[in-house]
């Protein structure tokens, strides 16, 4: 996975092959020829593993308080202070989502990671709501609306290697969060 | 232009080479060799063909009322009924994007876009505010929201090949604007 990882950040996805990922893959190089028929089918298993981890994450941000909760979800789409691999690594997963339309498998597993995404927005929020701290919005709506503005900032940000559209999005929305969805007593 | 699209929709970006694009131009082969080092150097001058075009595009938009216009832009960046041509191409578009990292005259171009569509909101916005039309909001903020969500529901829903959410994301652009920009006396 870290050569896959490594390959993909330095060569970019059309000149990554599985040549180039058996370079920088430590151990046998005929192993890795033999588990995989292809780049596409060894970048499956790429994003199967990045799906287990993004779940083992987000089960560990703080649940106790909506407000956190949800605040903590946007910081994980749109993390301050996102230094060269930050950025390398979110180029590599635009780069494969662009080639979704061709590989079922990819498509999948964007599938999968965005309904995981979007169903912890909803969950927050419907908690939100019903412990008082929420106003009584559409929580899908809602979180389509938040999910979707986060997605469009990282791709604007990322693809023109521009932080300030990443910091500037993260304050807007966050903002949006305090005063359209957060109750101020 | 048109050869370099056909392409681009056949074969996807990283299958697109200039000899896949003379494959589909029916004059003179050897001109566009002539003409271009290149398949970036061929693209670069589509994407700036396209931007001419989208400035055209936008122009004759009506200007008159600012909410109209404001829904009008809505619709230029998540289209209703979108078909099959208009998928392939925003797939082609997010594919380029994808790989302006690497390639800064690709990147020119989209920073250009971004920030032709970006004015554009913030104009009408603040035309909006003058006239009453519209409530004191921040201009600024509140088109890179607009847009970066825009641009987030294209993302999703074109690389899963899924019209809905393209449609339910209009939707509720469209319904944050009535609600929370439009002021109804």
């Amino acid at each position: 996975m870290l050569a896959t990882y490594r390959a993909l950040c330095t060569h970019g996805y059309p000149n990554t092959s599985i040549a180039k990922i058996a370079d920088e893959f430590e151990k046998s190089k005929s192993l890795l020829y033999y588990h995989y028929d292809d780049k596409e089918d060894l970048l499956e298993d790429f994003l199967s593993f990045l799906l287990e981890r993004l779940e083992a994450e987000l089960d560990e941000v703080d649940h106790e308080n909506p407000r956190k909760h949800l605040l903590a979800l946007i910081d994980r789409l749109l993390p301050s202070e996102m230094d060269d691999q930050a950025f390398q690594f979110r180029r590599a997963i635009l780069e494969i989502r662009s080639q979704a339309p061709y590989h079922g498998a990819y498509r999948e597993q964007f599938e999968r990671s965005d309904t995981l995404f979007l169903s912890e927005f909803v969950s927050v929020i419907e908690r939100g709501i019903e412990e008082g701290q929420f106003r009584a919005v559409n929580a899908e709506e809602t979180a389509e609306f938040v999910y979707s503005a986060a997605y469009g900032a990282l791709e604007r940000g990322v693809t023109l290697e521009d932080p300030d559209i990443i910091e500037q999005n993260r304050a807007i929305i966050q903002e949006y969060v305090e005063s359209q969805l957060v109750r101020y007593q």
